[in-house]
Parts: structure tokens; sequence; C-alpha cells
């Protein structure tokens, strides 16, 4: 994207730091310290690796107070560094800047191909995004942003300052049915889906709508996309999801966690504050501790995992097999040595 | 969702029951025992839970007829129960009876933005939401819903009494490609989706049209959001597959069974009637006994399942160590005792 | 689909391959070898089937030049073959050729109902479906087909004769978040995605823009349905993936790839050209060597199951165990005998 420039005095004066170099130079893109040429900022963040520093073609590098001296050493009249705190959050705030600057911002207001519902209110400037569907009853908060293909469902309630990307689904019907002389009777759902401030939804991710009460998640939570959300679960304040995860119904997860990728998480469980869910983990018990948590079945060359896929079909037998080895020697050294039997 | 309110006898007289208490008291919302609050109405359908019945404040609770006596002592002027064979069963058809109430039942009839081809046959007690797309020949039967934003691709059938949730795809092609000097030439889908009546099919669900034949989902199947049905798979009926499931191409299902979350299926395996997967298993081989079925990495935490994992890679190795202590030890307790030996 | 009919002769002269038998002879569809009945045409690619040869009905069986005598022996006044060098790329070829018969060919032109932004490059001879939407600065080649409600994001390019099913979603923001302050700060996605010729995007498919550089994949590169592609991968030319696969930000795979279904790969990894990842495996490392790699847990009875996971949990135990028992058996064999022992 270098459709925008900026110029270093412009960047410190909105998002502080101190600047060594010229405040004119002009910058004229984001790229990754390695990569960076004349003319764009990049970051350092890991002191690992520092040693990209002196090599980086970057016109600025942001470094944290710690890297200063490093920084400076390559500044001259074409490169300048900016020292800030966090250089990490410096970029993620700079790459924020940098959209705005570049005129990308969603314009507020509803897309004459959206369909919303007379009863659905729409805060005056959140943007309800081209095709998008907004049922009866719904609310979308202030300043938040729905993508185009999306659907709000029936009474469901989006807070403020949230992204709804590209084809999410928040309030389906949650996946509830009776089993009655062999068929499923549905079981009407009756609840909505509450999602907090500060939320973002992935592309074509669910949240689906509770049975009674809502579907709820907490402010900040992150959802990246094809997550699947079933009705009732709760998820906490600031907790992310990567893609393609999935919590079953009624699931209560807690506050700051994170789930990777893939990762499911059956339902009615409790997931405490601060846990982290590797990536492809079925998680099928409650977890009460904080912590990090996988259970992934490690890829091998094809020959070799089905040799031990095959034997692990076995292992409960092979553990009898080495308990039973063990009474056995156990008994045999467990003998009077032989001085004491031949005598 | 308040909106709507009954009374105990108008309950009783639309879904049957015997009503112990006044019939005019009027319910307006359902909940869970545990939380029902005066004014609304729960159920109780497992005994173990009976401990909650005493203490709830519901101002009704369907029961079973064992439960009858508990339930009664409960009952006081404000305090009700309804006397049903199956109150879970009970309880579905009152959620459904309180939607209707509620008058939340779809309308018929295409919506304006839906985009339905001259040769589609949508039946007039239908009801197609909006941004809908049905392609030519496609059929929609009646009284089925299709939510907004549902696709169904060019002569596909979807049976009556059906409802597509937001979404979902129903008719892309299936995933055929000859491979051809290192590359993939398309091999055209030339069937397409056959879904019989009853049938309830998740947001993001996509259901591929067939190669030469049809994809079949016989009636009453259900499916959650994000399911992928390959292309000629066959679903028998009333088999239900929970979220982020995955069904490879020709695969066949039989009847009654159920599917976990994030379960794949490969393809052209055919599984028996009766049989459940659990969530997150990978079905290899076929099935031909009804039974519950699995195959999940337990998760641990993050230390543990390393060291676990990577033991696991030698598995085979592990076992043929055994082996090989059994057999030495057989060697050595195969030997003469130390008596004859000596002497 | 019955509604076209070719002759042999017709189909020999689009195709080529050799015909034995009358030209004149009418096709009205396609159908494995199996079930095909008269007036329909299958084909025989794999030797294994050459019993289901004579049996077929089929009026016409397209076979390789090593089945061309057996075919030959079935033909008569009424059953004809065609001798091709592969069978089932001529297979594939058919379809092609069956569907523009057929006249299914999509139309070029951008339907009505599509929101496409006046600075998007769309090619005269693409077709974009219903209900899409196409964004700033997008590019859609020559000959590729949009189908119904799919997205195409700012500034994201899909080359020629590409095809994108419905629902799918290129160009959503990456999953780009600083953690600050236990909350997460959203790191603006910059880039883009690109799209290389002759690619297939399956339904409901979702594939990121780039945070800083763009989201790549190589010309001939197929995703089945409901696949997730982070921000920053890199995908080489003619890889496959099947349904429900994902791909974590900045993984780099090759070209000639296949990546089973439900697979995921984490971020960052790299995997060689010709790579082979087994349906529902988690790669958790690069892998430099061509060659099939699979990592999934055994399905079994839930009972077998239940007891081989929890011994899972404790295989490093187990191994230690083993370990132990070796060295205390080493030290029994490893003593003098008992003669020297006792005497």
């Amino acid at each position: 994207m270098k459709a925008a420039a900026l110029t270093l005095g412009a960047i410190v004066e909105s998002l502080g730091g101190r600047l060594h170099g010229d405040a004119t130079i002009s910058i004229h893109g984001l790229a990754p310290l390695a990569t960076a040429a004349q003319g764009e900022i990049a970051f350092l963040s890991n002191p690992r690796y520092g040693s990209e520093l002196a090599a980086s073609r970057a016109s600025c590098v942001i470094v944290s107070p710690a890297m200063e001296s490093a920084a400076r050493n390559r500044a001259n009249g074409n490169l300048a560094c900016i020292i800030a705190t966090d250089p990490y959050h410096y970029y993620a705030q700079l790459t924020q800047l940098w959209k705005r600057s570049a005129g990308r911002a969603s314009t507020p207001g509803v897309h004459a191909t959206a369909v919303v519902d007379a009863s659905a209110r729409i805060d005056p400037s959140a943007t309800v995004g081209p095709l998008c569907v907004v049922e009866a009853g719904a609310t979308v908060g202030a300043q938040t942003v729905l993508a185009p293909r999306v659907t709000i469902g029936r009474g469901c309630v989006v807070g403020a300052r949230c992204i709804i990307h590209s084809g999410a689904v928040i309030g389906a019907d949650g996946f509830g049915f009776a089993p009655h002389d062999g068929r499923w009777e549905k079981i009407e759902q009756l609840g909505a889906v509450r999602i907090g401030d500060d939320c973002e939804i992935g592309a074509n991710t669910c949240i689906d709508r509770g049975a009674l009460s809502d579907t709820v998640l907490e402010e900040g939570v992150k959802l990246d996309n094809l997550v699947q959300i079933g009705h009732n679960v709760h998820v906490g304040a600031h907790t992310a999801m990567a893609g393609c995860a999935g919590v079953a119904g009624s699931a209560h997860i807690g506050r700051h966690c994170t789930v990777g990728g893939g990762a499911v998480i059956l339902g009615h469980l409790h997931i405490a504050d601060h846990v982290n869910i590797s990536a492809s983990s079925t998680v099928m018990r409650s977890i009460s501790e904080p912590g990090h948590y996988s259970g992934v079945f490690p890829i091998d060359d094809n020959a070799a995992w089905e040799k031990n896929a095959a034997t692990l079909r076995q292992l409960h037998r092979l553990r009898e097999r080495v308990r039973g080895l063990e009474k056995q020697l156990d008994r045999l050294t467990g003998l009077p040595s032989p001085n004491e039997t031949t005598l």
C-alpha cells in the first residue's frame, strides 16, 4: 500500500515516541525490517533480530529504549529511528494511522443494498456494508463496521467499535433437537447473541443464538475466520481464537484466553482465565488452572505414522505387558540368592 | 424472549399433558430449572437434577410421571406442574408453540432482494429470505425456509419443511480434478444435490453437487454450521452432524448416526446405521457395526504433551523393546533352575 | 444431467481418441462404469476394475490402449469404445465438453445485483455472479467466474480462468493484533491477496489479505470448500487442498503439494514442493523433503479409545519404565553366572 505518504514528523506528532533523524523524511510504506527499502519504516521488537538492524535499508526503524544506541549508530542524514516503549504496539498504531491517512476508513452509513429491518437500531456512526442483512430488533453499536455480506439475526446486539468481516453469521439458530421416536424434534432457539465492545469477528464465522438465554462475547474478543461458536457459549473479555476453532454449546471460556486454529472445545465445559489452547487440540474436560494446554498427534512420514498409529491402538495392552514384565522381574530378583537356594 | 405470554391452560390445550395447578397462571418465558424465576416455565427430564425441583422458583415445571409426586409436593397457588411422558420432547414442542405465539414464524414468499431464476420452482408456502440465490431448475419444497443469504445451485432439490441457515451453499461444484502433466484438469460436476424433507442445514455449511449422480441427504438430516459435505456423499435419514464436521466425497453414512463437531470422515467409506462418532475424530475405515467410536489425542498441559508426543513417534520401537524384554525374560526364566545348573 | 446428447462421432471429433463402434450412437449421459445404462458413456482408468468392463451396459467405454482388446471384445452394434492414452483425463475433458454442450457455461458480464466498485477492473470476458461484492481497486481476470455471493476485497487480484465458488471471501483482514495491557491492539492489514491464473476457490473458503505484503496463490492452485488461508501465506503452483484445511499466517507451501481435508498447517512454516499431507494431520514443523506425511489418532470403539488415550497421557513414563526394565535386566544378565557366584 503505497498510496499514502507521511513524514516522520507527522508520525511522531500523532503517535509519540522520540525521533532521532530528519523529521522531514517522507515515508511511503511499512515493511518488515529485513526487506524494507528506502522510504519505508520498519520496527524491531525482538532483540534476537538485532543483527538485522544494521543491515536494514529502512529509512526509519522503531526500536525500544534498549536498542537506542544500536539504532542511532546507523542513523545518518537519510536513516532515522523512533524510540518507543513498546515498538510492536507502536507499529500497530502506525498501521492504523496509515490506514486513516490513506483514506481507507469506512464511511458511516447503511449501504443501499443492505437489507435492514425497520426495527433494527443502527448507530449513525456505524457502517453497514453492501448486501448485509440486519434483522428485526437487532442493534449495531457506534463506529462498528459490518463488512459486505454479513448477517445479524433478529434481536442480536453488536457493541461499539466492532468489526464483523464478510460472510459472518451472527444469530443463526443453535443446534438443538430433542430425540423422539428416532427423529429429531427441533428446539426453537429463543435467545439471541450479545457481542461486547471492541470485538472483531472473522469472515464466515458463525455465532449461534442461545436456546433460552443469550450467547455472549464480552468486550475485546477477537475471532478469526470460520470459527464456530455454539449456542449459549460465553466468551470472556479479550479472549482470541484463531481460524477454524469450534466451541460447542454452553461452554464457558474465561478472559484473556487464546485458542489455536482448528482447536475444538466441547460443550458445557468451563475454561479458566488465561488459558492457552494449542492449535488442533481438543478440550474434553474443564480446565481450572491457567496455563498452556496441547493435544495433537505429531506428524511423521506416513510409513512411520502407520506403524505408530497401529501400535497406539494396543497401547493399553502394551502397558499391561510392561506391568507383567515388572512383576516377573520383581519375582525373579526378589528370589533368595542362588547361594541360599542351593545350599 | 419475553414478548409472548401464554397461560398454562393454553399450553396444555395445545400440547397435551396433565396440569396440576391454576390454568390461568400466565407464563412469560422459558428458562432452565435452576435459574427460572416466577412467571417462567422449566422442565425436568433427568432425575439426577431432581434436587433442583424443590428449590426452583419456576411457576410451572414439566416433569415425567415418575416425578409427579415430587412435583406436586411443591405445588401451591402459584406453583404448578405439567405431567408429560417425555418432558424434553414436550419442552421442544413448547419452544415451537412459543415461537409461533411470538409471531416469529417466517412469512411465506420470496424476498424482493432474492435472485431466483425463472425456471426454479419455489413452493408458495416456502420462504426465500433476503439476498438468497436460487439458480435455474432448483426446487424448494413446501414450508421450507431459506434464511438470508443462502445459495441453492442449479438443479438442486430441497424438500419440504427444511430450514437452511444463512450463508449455506447448496450445490457448489464438488472437488474433482484429474491430474495431468503436473496440472489439475477440472472434472465438471454434472450431478446435483437432493435434500429430503425435514432437514436442517446450518449457517455457512456447504453441500457439494455430485460429479455424475447426485449428493443425497435423506429426510430428517440435521447439519450444524460450517459442515462440509463432499460430492456424491449419501447421508441416511435422521443422521445429525455437529459444527465443523467434514465428509469427503462418496462416503455413505447410515441412518440415525451422529457425527461430533470437527469430526472428519474420509471418502468412499461406508458407515453403518446407528453409528456415533465422537467430536474431533477422524474415520479412516468403514464402520460396519453400530456403536460409539472415538479417536482424539487427549489434551494435557503442554510440557507433558510434548514429552508424550515425542515418545509417541517412537511407539513402534517401544513395542519392539518390550517384545525384546519379554523374549529375554523368557529365555532367562526358561533356564534350568540354579540347583540344576550348579550340580 | 440428461439435457444434452452427443454422438460418439462428435465426442471423438472434439477430444480425439480412437473410436471402435458406430459413430452415430447417441450418448445422453455420463455414468460410472458399474451403473452406466444404455445411452451412457463411462471410463475405465484402473485395470483393477477390468472385470466391470465386460458386465457394463454402457454404450461406450473410454479405455487405455492396454485395455483395447478387452474393450473391443464387448463391442457389437450397440456397444462401442474409445481408446485414449489417459482415460481419466479424457473423461475430465468430456465433462467439460458436456457442460458446454448443455449450455451451462457462464455468461460473461456483471450481474445486475452485484456491487462492483467503479475502480475495480473486471475483464469483459469474466462473469460476476448475483450478489457479489468487488471492492475498490480489485481486479478480476479474463474468463474468470465469480459464483453468486462472493466477496473480492479492496485491491485484491484474481487471475484468468479462475472459478470462485459461492460464499468465498477473498481479502478479509488477516488476524493480526499486538497485545498491550491485556487488550489486543489491531494491526491494520495493509497488503492484499493475489491469486494466479487457473485457480479454483471453494465455497465459503477464506483467503486473508497480507499484513504488509500480499497473500499469494500461484497459478493452478485448487482449494476446496471452507478452507482458511491466513495472511501472507504463499501457496505454490498446482497445490490442492481439500475441505476444511487451514493454513496459518506466513506459511510457505510448495508447488504440487496436496493437503488433506481438515489438515492444519501452523504459521511461518516452510513446506517443500511435492509434499502430501494426510487429512486431519497437523503440521507443526517445516517439511523439507517431498513425501507423504500423516499424524492422526486412529479411531477405535470408544471404550478401547478411552483406555488407550488414558495410557497415552503416561506414555513418557511408560518409556521410562521400559528403560528401567532394560537396565534391570542388563544388570541381571550381566551378572556372573550362578556357578561362578555360588562357588
